[in-house]
């Protein structure tokens, strides 16, 4: 039998990712460029043509692709394949990017939110395997979540499900950059965890390395992203009763720190029954968590 | 063709209502009697047999019942038909109800969390028809939910989805009943509502009638309540973009000085797009909810 793989695409407002998956969930070939500023659906289409036909060039494997998938920074109309809009990249509106890339490269289409993607890519091939209701989240910049229900993606009435970042955690909390007020992103963003090193380190990498060395500053810092996060969590795990929650993002990489407090803060928060069903744990795809959830929703598995 | 019908239970710790409901939804005849203190499974299944059999004499018609529907205030294993625990009723552990009742009855038998039965009750007859994404509160003496999702009821990982109560409001909040902290019921549960009042009002339902009869507390008491509801929906809007809430329970009769916060909670807190999209209304099936519901489970339609 001919061998069958899929494109993923990740297009971020600042990297654009293409690569090569096949149905194991590997990445056989990739390739990163630099996101053009304000690039333009026909600009993307003709570098998205242009970087699919390298990469599979390059990487030397023939074989079948069974279609493109590629996860956009904003939201998505999935069943039809339109980019309602993106945040950080202007000019997108209602654009029919499924068609618009099907027309340039011949191959089924797919596009879905960037964290859509990337809860597929754990759900099928990474930490999240062989589980039924799954919530991803990403720590980044923002605080980015999707969720996986009855074995399928939930996406909502309007395709805005899934905003983990904009559970309230403080009724009479600080404002956050959605308009609400007390979110979570607005205590744990990138932005928010930096404050409460008050300069003391130059990201939030450098607070998890100094926490490994034992600076107690760097710990308690972690002590208190993990105290947040675990209330949000234990709000997400009485509603919904996951059996596990994936946490992925830069963040996420302050490793024990960070996930022993979520841990203990939701064991003292969360109801005794849904709390002991959930598993807490880190994602494994990584980089390419991304692209191999796209090559997911491009029917690679 | 013979008109079929089904029973609908809806097991209370203080009332036992049982109903005949035909495929529109309608309550053909029903009984309410009082629930036996710490009843036990037989006690419970002999109940049901005499009660069932009387109220589908009483009613004078003749029909097919195609089953048994049974909600009831606690924990249950839904596709196996066990009862693991019920709260406010004593000794009922890993009950196999709807074996049990099934056998006395010789009919099929389906059991089930009572507000998951209340909600597909308001989901298929009710003020959720026509939905797909229904979200519902039940507001009493503690803050009951149910999910819809994709048309189907979501019970979770161990059917113990639909906390909404025990949405967090406020990270440093009031200890709740449930172990947690800073829960939404710590904070609009009836009691918390008497406490709001300070003794000036008998019931929930005597600050509602003086709201309207223009006493300015008990107006700003229900602007309260709603203020921490409408929270705790921004998140579950945020979370679930859910296309309809559904209010119901004795708090609901509050009416627009409840609904009008939580509209105004909603808009300034909720993310835009979730928002816009969600509708919040009260439930319209009123103390029948729970046995249209059970007769749902049956499979009345």
């Amino acid at each position: 039998m001919k061998k069958t793989f899929a494109v993923g695409i990740d297009f971020g407002a600042t990297q654009i990712k293409i690569g090569m998956v096949n149905p194991e969930g590997k990445v056989l070939s990739r390739k990163v460029i630099a996101t053009p500023r304000d690039i333009s659906p026909l600009e993307f289409g003709k570098t998205a043509k242009r970087e699919i036909s390298h990469i599979i060039s390059d990487s030397g494997k023939s074989g079948k692709c069974v279609g493109v998938g590629i996860g956009v920074p904003g939201l998505v109309q999935f069943d039809k394949g339109v980019v309602l809009y993106l945040v950080n990249v202007k000019g997108w509106k209602k654009v029919p990017l499924a068609a618009l890339l099907s027309r340039e490269v011949g191959l089924p289409v797919w596009v879905d939110n960037d964290v859509n993607a990337m809860t597929l890519g754990e759900f099928t091939y990474g930490a999240g395997r062989g589980g039924k209701n799954i919530v991803c989240l990403t720590l980044g910049t923002g605080v980015g979540g999707g969720i996986i229900l009855n074995g399928e993606i939930y996406r909502g009435t309007s395709y805005a499900a899934g905003e983990i970042g904009h559970i309230v955690i403080q009724e009479q909390g600080r404002e956050c950059a959605c308009g609400g007020k007390g979110c979570l992103e607005a205590y744990i963003g990138n932005r928010q965890i930096m404050v409460l090193g008050k300069g003391r380190y130059g990201s939030p990498k450098e607070i998890s390395d100094a926490a490994r060395k034992g600076d107690l500053v760097a710990a308690a810092i972690w002590k208190e992203v993990g105290t947040h996060l675990g209330v949000a969590l234990s709000s997400v795990i009485n509603l919904l009763n996951p059996e596990k929650i994936v946490i992925g993002g830069g963040v996420a990489n302050a490793g024990t720190f960070l996930f022993n407090e979520v841990h203990e803060t939701v064991r003292k928060r969360a109801m005794k029954g849904p709390a002991d069903s959930v598993k807490i744990v880190k994602a494994q795809l990584g980089e390419d968590a991304g692209i191999i959830g796209a090559a997911v929703l491009a029917g690679i598995k």
